[in-house]
Order: structure tokens, then C-alpha cells, then sequence
């Protein structure tokens, strides 16, 4: 028996008792508890705490190591074993830059497996310091964004502030993005080619407040890639000339950035209320959208675009304030049924009296406002900017806000009425206990 | 003119002839009635018979050929003749395994063209009687499955048994999947590489109540089978090592299975009400889950995804539960608008005063509780099982599960403030006719 | 220093001094004015005037040229300049028909910078005279068509007349397709083969009312075309045998026909309100319809299905008779809220008191009687026609116009209480300001 048989040999063999003890633990694993987890960071530091998911999600912040498998081992035998114990990760990983470039396991996570650490875009930027530099340059921006996305937008404030913990895990699992460089760049190949592709991106970005895929989809840059992208050598740069059709990262990554907010981005910059062309940020911005379209477009039609579209954003937000203006009469009036005053306290005060700040235990009138401000408003200004044919018009667009604005008039005049009709036969209405307390209010309870 | 030669012309004369009998037949066919329609089968036997499209949909039950053509023909002759007449599906034949193995027109339909047939599982059972095993043993579950949509779940028990006829063709269609192998194995080609990708799901795995594409584009599985799924080998069996992402068959079908309920589907079971994570049958799921994930995750990231899962669905639950007990004080107090007593009598009585029984025809507030329970609830237990970074929260979960709660509590709340106004006044309201008499009530007619 | 070389060089300094012109222009042009527009036409001429886009949205009646480059240019120098100017579109030229065929920039913008034509269909029929034919007999027909979109659809008719401007930009994008063939044929490459494919129609054809891409999706043609399309030779014209399974083009454009309405279309006819299935029109269309369905199946599967369908269809229209029959009465009865006769005053007289004629500032009831009727019906029916498992009765079909009528007898049911209360007590309801007085009414302004 020569030495090489006799090594494969010994690692067969350590690999299949790894594979035993795992295979052992899956029911002990199933029982483990949260123990050692802990507790948690941000403003609502008191009053939640992290899932274990967090662990993965937040890995800088929650990961710890378990204690199963000791040794350190050198790269050659992690993935031995792990060939047999989670094929699914080494194959891509052969497959990865990484594995042509000698980026073995143990550059990442250690080679102490009781030690083995789960990487964060600190540990990316030794190899990717420009990129991860980039990254967290969005953090200078008042913008949401993919690196404010976990602390700042999701555990200071927002969801994770004002409901229970696990009806936002799938928030946290979105906006785990700032924590991990691979919600774009799948593990373990971590390839550009395969991030500057819409599904990258369309993943996450779908659905109500954030809807760019639907937008892309119904698009005539979103049809071209479609029909033509699996043509397309997206190895390239994302530079001019290299690419037929805009994609998500052509124009927001444009040049290959990694702050995702500096391009072509407003959120809600300048537009909010009212397009003020003339502000200098708008300014700013509009140019650097310019400078985009130009790669296909001239600077006359792109500017003459933008222009139009400022103008129907205006429309929709005038019908917001139209909206807001019976609203807050109705709070003044004390027709709002249950009133603010009416529902359990909440830790976050600005959560209480505003209009719309919460999701749930609200007034029906104000759950529409919610709808009609936050989603169907929200779905018209970044269609009209992605060229979406539909959607500002239809869909979740105009056709909806409309909708909520019919049905916020109607419930307001029956408001009204009925309050006439109270008045008249002095019946006095009090508020539902259904409204006053609730199994799952709108904000945390204290941590046990 | 030499033998061969006599033989093509003699073919080509044949098929030409039969051709014209077809093209003739066009407005004929138009006018055809159901007479040769068999009864139907199943508990509403009395009350409803088969479109004529049952024929196809369950061809072992209502296929019956037509008499145009008469002769019985060689193989080869079919495939000369079917290549003029309906060339779509000749041409896919000529590219199937089941062409180059021989199993030419004849096997499957017969070669007698007036006593023609139509292929159902037992039939392909000849030759795949593994794969139809499997697929029949999904009927030892009490789980809605493939193997029981048909009849179990459509003729027998809901919606088929509530709705007009012509309404539940979609169903028929979606549920036909009972009846005929080619739901998944797109006719003529059967092709095993074809059902295994995510599409051949999908066209039916969509919108309420089955969300099942849309779980899966909004997860980060999904989005790798979009960019890199063209480039796999979909010959492969679904075993570990072969996908890089889990597929719909990856976990469903999983070493290729055709039991698609026996591994990681929980269907209703443990979680409908709350999650009990001792229960015997819980148990082994989730250990057969396990084992599924472990081929790529490891068992303390998947088992912790899992638990946090439960928890999230858990929220859900208790909401539900909040809006049922808002409706049962409604309904003993008499305040629903209209009572269950004031609906058009039913033969299934079951669906008379159930809570949310009825799809139509029904208080808005039942209404809106059906959204919630059959819909939103059904959604985000689904979506987080699934990794759906959007679908648990946003869109269709949460925060339309939210939605429906606040409208619930003000439909309560307005129905309780115009009970007082009534009894203050002395008004005495009553269900109107259109409530009481509907042209398309939720029970079938007679079948005249 | 050879002729060659001076020649490039001259090529490359004319080019980066209209270059730099082009940028200096930048800001410039994001300050032009709308002096050069013309004021529209079309019924509302005095009402509306076109936006800035209808420049290129309507390039024979909006667009006129910039005078910032002066100059008569060969065509090899269009090229030369625009590849640094506008790689995007130079790009693309290279690589199409034209490019190989000698129809360089000139044929079909002129060579004099400063006449610079935008080409419309009448510019490409000089090459292409049966295509742009094929094209303009879809007005021959009352079909809302392609080829009516922009003027007969959009601006002397529907939501052109009854919005204003900026909120129809989307409607005008996606109509400009009367106007240019670009909308299907992608610029600068124009191929068929594209063309062909079902996302160069799905950009437009989704949403409410034209939900196309999702019944097509849900169906087995769809996921058949999903799975195994890339495979396909998308060059191949429109024929029986080219195509595994049909899609858009194929039915719609069947054989290659540029006139979408003339063979697998009802639009309205025959099936608005019930099916009359010996009308002579519906005959005819119904025998072209299963002369393409032929091309894959029996004429008696075929004929079938579109049966079968009809009464699916049927069932449908007779629900909304039924709500429609309901709000009638209220109107009767006064007992809207609003009344018609509260609103404000529309030039548009027809659009005043019908039935769920407005779509925004209208009763609540009258805007759900417009999601059921404009919307879930008429999503019901091509859902139907175009195979979908799902969308006739989940999502935005039956399910969802079930709901429709629910609610609105339950809203008429709770006016009718209202109205007795008020009675009784001797109230008296006025309408709010808020539904006679509106920021953004129906009806368009007078352009000042």
C-alpha cells in the first residue's frame, strides 16, 4: 500500500466519522435551544431578541462556532470531507475563481473547526477592498440602503421596532445584505457574472415598496434582456458598449460601483412631496442619470423622459395630500374608528398619532392611506423612472391609488353620516375591545 | 414505379383522404352535443355532469373514440398520416425516447382508430410501473395530493360540489393531473429532463392558495436556477451532487420519488392551527426535511431555520384566531350581514353556517376572513418554508393578513354601532332579495 | 502618414467635437422648454396637449428635429461619430439584417443632421410594404387594435380624454405602437426572430385588462415554451411544424400575418354578453380559430375546449348583470353616495352617469362594479381562451369577482340601512365637498 492510497485511506475514514456524528446530531441539533445567542443590539435592544438565524444573517454580530467536529484541518481535507457531508457547497466552489485562485476553505472560515468562522464583507475586503469600500460608502447617504438595509433600516428602526420578532424574519433575511456579500454573489462560486444578472437582484427586490422587477419586467429594457441576455457575455465590465440592454446593475452599479445609491437613485429625494427641479441635489442627480441613458440615448429624448415623468409623479402625490386632508379631519373631528388615543401604547411614540405609521390594529381608513401612500404612490414614481409601460397606470399603479382614494372618501362620508345619526338619537359608540387590546400589538414586548 | 414508392403514394392518397374527412368535419364538430357523455361519477352524482372536456381530463372514465376513421392501421401509417393532419404532435414523437425505443402511436392508443384510446397512469404503468406506484401512494395520505385532485378533492369534496360547472373548469383542468401522466410530461415528448425543471410546476403551482412559484422565484434557491439553470444537465437523477439548487423536484421528488407529498411537504399537518414540535408525524417530517437540506446546508443552520419558521407561522395562526372569534360573537349575536339562515339552502350543509364555507355569495366579513385564512395564512406558512425573502412579509403575507384584520374589526365595529342605532330608533332591517335568490348559487342544480 | 490613417483621424476629430457639443449640451437641454411642440389633435385638441415623449411616440406628427448639429453626413460617419456618441445603438445596427443589407442610418433618418427624420410605418413599408399593410387593416375592424392604440384608443377616446396628461404617459408609451414599429421589433436590430419571441409582447400585454403574459404563463403552452424555447430556431416563420407549441406571434400572427386581430381574436364581439354561438361573425371566428389549433390537435378536442370555455364565459357575464342590475336601483333610488348629479361637471357627458364610467372620484360601489366588470371579467374570459389552469378561477378571475359581488351587496345593503336610520330620525346626508370639488378631476382642464 503506497502513501497516497494509505492518506486517502485515513481520509475516507475521518470524513465518514464526521459524516456519523453529523448524521447522529440531527435530532439532538433539532432540540437545541437558543442558549447561546445573544442579546441583541440597536434601540429596541430591551425589548427584542435575535432569532437564530441571526447567527448566519448577522454572522460578525451572532455567530459562534458549535462544538462537534474538533481538529484543524488543512484545506485539502475540508473538502474531502465536505464532498461527502454537503456536496451541494464544494462542488460550486470547485467551480469558483476562488478554487483557480487557491482561496481554499480556511482563507474564510479558519482551519480550527471548533474556531470556524462564518465571513462578513470585513473579512470579503482583504481580497475585495474596493468593492466593500464602495459597499459601505452608501452608509453617507440618507438613503435606505443594502448597507444601512440590517442595523439602520431594519433593527433601529421600521419592522423590526414596531412587530413581533418572527413575523420580520423574512425582513431580516432580506436585509441580512448588509452583513453578507453573498445575497448577490451565491455561495460558494461568488461569481460577478452571476450578480450582474436581473434575478439577482429580483429576488429580493419585488413585492410592495419595492417592486424594480415588476417594473424591469414590463419594460422594453426588461423584454430585450429576456429575449436576448442569455446571449450576452456578462463576464464583461459593466461598461458602455458592453451591454445591449440596461440591466439592474448596469445603471445602478454603473461602472461597476458597489454603492448601489450614488447613480441613478433618488428614494425619496426631491420627489417625496414635490419634484423641485431646480434643488441642487436634484440636480446633481438628474445629470448623473443623464450621463447614463446617454450610452444609448440622446440627451434630448432621455432629459425630455425624466421631465414627463416628474409631472406624473406630481399627480400621484397631489393625490396623497387630497387623501391625508380628509384624514386628518377625521382625527380632529374624533370620527376615526378606533381613535389614535384608543389603541395600546407603544414604545414608539411617532408610531402612534401618525397617519398610517402602523401596518396592523389601525383604522380601516388609515390602513388604505398606508396602501395609497406607501405602496401605490411608491409603485407609480419608480415605474415611471424604470419605463415601465403598466404599472404606473395600472396594476398597482394610478388604477390602485385611485381606488384607495374612492374608498377613503366613501368611508369618510360614512363617517360622517353615522356620526350625524349618533348625534341625532344620542347613542354614544365606544370603541371595540378588539381594538384596545391585542395578542400581537404593533410593537415588541419586553424580552422574557 | 418501384414497390417502395407505390407504398408512399398509396399512403400519401390514404392520408389525403382522411385529411378531407377532418376538414370537412370542422363546422360538424361544432355542432356536436354531449350525447355520448357518460354521467359522472362521485357524492354530487345527482347534482352535476362532466363537461365535455372530461374527456381528455379523465380519459379511463369518459374517453370514448369517435367513429370518423375508420380502419386499423400500422404504426407507421399513423405516423405518416398525424404528420399532415396534426404535425405538432408527430414531430415532438419523432424526438422522444419513446420513439427511438420503439414505442411507436399503437402501444399507447391502439391501433383500431374507432376504438382508439386514451392513455391514463395505468396504462403508462406498462412500462413505468414505479413511477406510478410511487405516484398512486400518495393517496394513503390524508394530504391534498396529485393522486387525489381529481376526484378526491375536486368531484367528491370542495369546490366542485359547490360552484356551478362551468366555473370549476380551471380546477378540472389543474386537477386533471389525477388522470394523465403528460400534466408534468409535456405530450408527445414525456420527457423526464423537462418535468424536473421548475416551469413544468409552475403553470399550475401559482396564485392563491399554491403560490409555490412565486415562493420559490423570491428565494435565493430560484434565483440561481434563473441564472444558472440553463447550463445544467436535467438528465440527471435529483440526487445530491447533480443540482446546484434545489429545485421543485430536487425537494418534492426527492431521488426521484413520484410521491411528491412523502418527504418535504407538511401540507396542513401540525402547523394548521399552532406548530407542535413533539408530534410523532412533525417529528419524522422535519427529520425527512433535514435530511433534504443537509445535501447542501448544514443540519444546525437548516434545523434553525426551520425552528424559526415555526414561529413565524405561529403569529399568523393567532391572528387568525383573533378574527374568527370577532366573527363567531357576530354570528350569535345575530349581527352578520346576511345570516347564515337567510342563504339559499344548500345540499352540503357543511357549507351553510361554516365559517367562511362559501366563497360566494356570503357576509363581506366572511369574505374577508376566507382571504385571510384560505389566503394570506396559506401564504406565509408556505413562504417561509420555501426561503421567500418577500412573500412571508409583504405582497400576499403579513401585510395583507394585517389588512384583512383591520378590515374585520371595522366591519364588527360598524356593524355593532348600526345594531345600536337600529334598537334606538326602532328600525328593523332586512336581508335583502338579492342575498336570499341568486342566479348562480354555491350549490349545483339538478343536472335536468 | 497615408490617406487611410488622415481620413480616420479626421473622422475621429468631427466626432469628438460634436462629442463635446453634445455633452456641453447637457445641462442645456435638461432646461428646454416645450416651444416646439405642436397642440395635438384628436377630440380633446382643445383640452390636452401632448407631452414632450410624443416626439417619439408619434414621430409623423410630434417629432421635429434639434438644430444643435449642423451638417449633410454619409453614412459612414453617422457611424463613426454615434459609436462614440451612442455605442448602444451603433452596436446593434452592426449586428442586424439592415447593417448586412446596406440600409445604413441614412435610409431612415436622412443625412441632413438638422432634417433628422424619426422613422414611423410609413417609412418602413417602402421595404416592407405587406407587413405595414397587414398592420393598418387592424382598422378596418371595431377591435381596439395595435393599430388604432394611440389615436383611436388613446387620444380621442378612454383615458386620454378622461385623465390628465401625465397620468397617461403610460398608456401613451405603451400605445405608441401604432406609431412605430420599434415597439415589437427592438431598435436598432428589428428582427423577427425577436419579434417572434412571446416577452417582446409580454412587456405590454400583463396587468388588468390585458393580462396576457400571465394566462399564457399558467398554461401548458406556456411552460412547454418556458422549459424548452431557447432550443428553438425563432428565425423559422409562423407555421404548422415550425413551432413546438404555440405562442403569441403564433396564433395571433398566424403564418405571419401583421393584422393580430383577424384570426384567434373575439375582443368583444360575440361574448360581451352572453355567446351566441350561431352569430355568423362568431362562426367564422371560431372556424379560424380551430383551424390553428389543428395544427396540434383534434378538431374535436379543439372545438371542445371553446365550448366548454363559452359556458365558463357565460356564467361570468351573468354575475355582473347581477351586480350591475343592484346598482341601478340605487341610482333609482338615490341612494349613491355620491350621486352622479354631485360630480363634477365632464365634458365628456357620456362618462358622467353611466355605470362605473369614471374610474377615479366615484362611488365605492361603482368602482368595484369596474374591477368586476372591466377587470376580473374580462380576465375570466381570454384567461379561459388562452388555456390557463388558474387564472379563470383563481387570483383575478372568479375568485376575486365572487369577492366583487359580495361586496357590493353588502355596500348596498348597509346604504339601504343607512337610508332607513335617516329616515326615521330625520337626518339629512349631504354630500362632501370632497367629491365636487377635485384637484385632479376626470376631465382634462383647458390648456392655458
Amino acid at each position: 500500500m503506497n502513501l497516497a492510497l494509505k492518506n486517502r485511506f485515513l481520509c475516507f475514514f475521518i470524513c465518514l466519522t464526521i459524516l456519523s456524528l453529523f448524521l447522529c446530531s440531527v435530532s439532538l441539533e433539532a432540540e437545541e435551544a437558543l442558549v447561546k445567542q445573544t442579546k441583541g443590539d440597536g434601540n429596541w435592544v430591551e425589548r427584542w431578541k435575535p432569532i437564530e438565524m441571526f447567527r448566519w444573517w448577522d454572522p460578525a454580530h451572532y455567530f459562534e462556532p458549535d462544538n462537534k467536529v474538533q481538529g484543524v484541518f488543512e484545506a485539502e481535507k475540508c473538502v474531502t470531507c465536505h464532498t461527502v457531508v454537503t456536496p451541494g457547497i464544494t462542488n460550486e466552489w470547485k467551480k469558483s475563481t476562488h478554487s483557480f485562485a487557491g482561496v481554499t476553505c480556511d482563507k474564510c472560515h479558519g482551519s480550527d473547526h471548533q474556531k470556524i468562522e462564518m465571513p462578513a464583507p470585513d473579512d470579503c475586503a482583504e481580497c475585495h477592498p474596493e468593492q466593500v469600500k464602495d459597499f459601505k460608502s452608501e452608509k453617507e447617504t440618507d438613503n435606505s440602503s443594502h448597507a444601512r438595509a440590517f442595523h439602520a433600516n431594519g433593527v433601529d428602526e421600521g419592522l423590526q421596532g414596531n412587530k413581533q420578532q418572527p413575523e420580520t424574519a423574512g425582513f431580516a433575511l432580506r436585509n441580512a445584505i448588509e452583513n453578507k456579500c453573498d445575497s448577490c454573489h451565491f455561495r460558494h462560486r461568488f461569481d460577478a457574472a452571476e450578480a450582474r444578472q436581473p434575478e439577482a437582484c429580483s429576488y429580493c427586490h419585488n413585492g410592495p415598496g419595492h417592486r424594480e422587477t415588476e417594473y424591469y419586467n414590463t419594460s422594453a429594457h426588461g423584454a430585450i434582456t429576456k429575449i436576448d441576455g442569455d446571449n450576452w457575455d456578462w463576464d464583461k465590465p459593466l461598461k458602455v458598449g458592453n451591454y445591449r440592454a440596461p440591466t439592474c446593475a448596469y445603471c445602478h452599479m454603473y461602472k461597476g460601483t458597489h454603492n448601489t445609491v450614488e447613480n441613478a437613485v433618488y428614494a425619496n429625494k426631491g420627489v417625496q412631496e414635490e419634484v423641485d427641479s431646480k434643488a441642487k441635489e436634484f440636480v446633481e442627480k438628474r445629470k448623473a442619470w443623464l450621463n447614463i441613458c446617454n450610452d444609448c440615448h440622446s440627451t434630448r429624448f432621455a432629459s425630455a423622459y425624466l421631465r414627463d415623468a416628474d409631472e406624473t409623479v406630481k399627480v400621484s402625490f397631489a393625490k396623497v395630500k387630497e387623501a391625508k386632508t380628509i384624514i386628518e379631519e377625521l382625527q380632529k373631528s374624533g370620527r376615526l374608528d378606533p381613535m389614535p388615543k384608543h389603541l395600546p401604547s407603544s414604545p414608539d411614540e411617532r408610531n402612534r398619532g401618525d397617519l398610517g405609521g402602523r401596518l396592523n390594529n389601525v383604522s380601516v381608513i388609515e390602513r388604505e392611506f398606508i396602501d395609497m401612500n406607501n405602496y401605490h404612490t411608491e409603485t407609480i414614481f419608480p415605474s415611471v423612472f424604470h419605463m415601465s409601460v403598466n404599472l404606473q397606470t395600472n396594476e398597482f399603479g394610478t388604477y390602485k391609488q385611485d381606488q384607495s382614494l374612492a374608498r377613503i372618501k366613501a368611508e369618510a362620508s360614512k363617517l360622517g353620516l353615522l356620526k350625524v345619526l349618533e348625534e341625532k338619537v344620542g347613542a354614544k359608540y365606544e370603541e371595540y375591545d378588539f381594538w384596545k387590546v391585542v395578542e400581537f400589538p404593533n410593537f415588541l414586548k419586553v424580552v422574557k
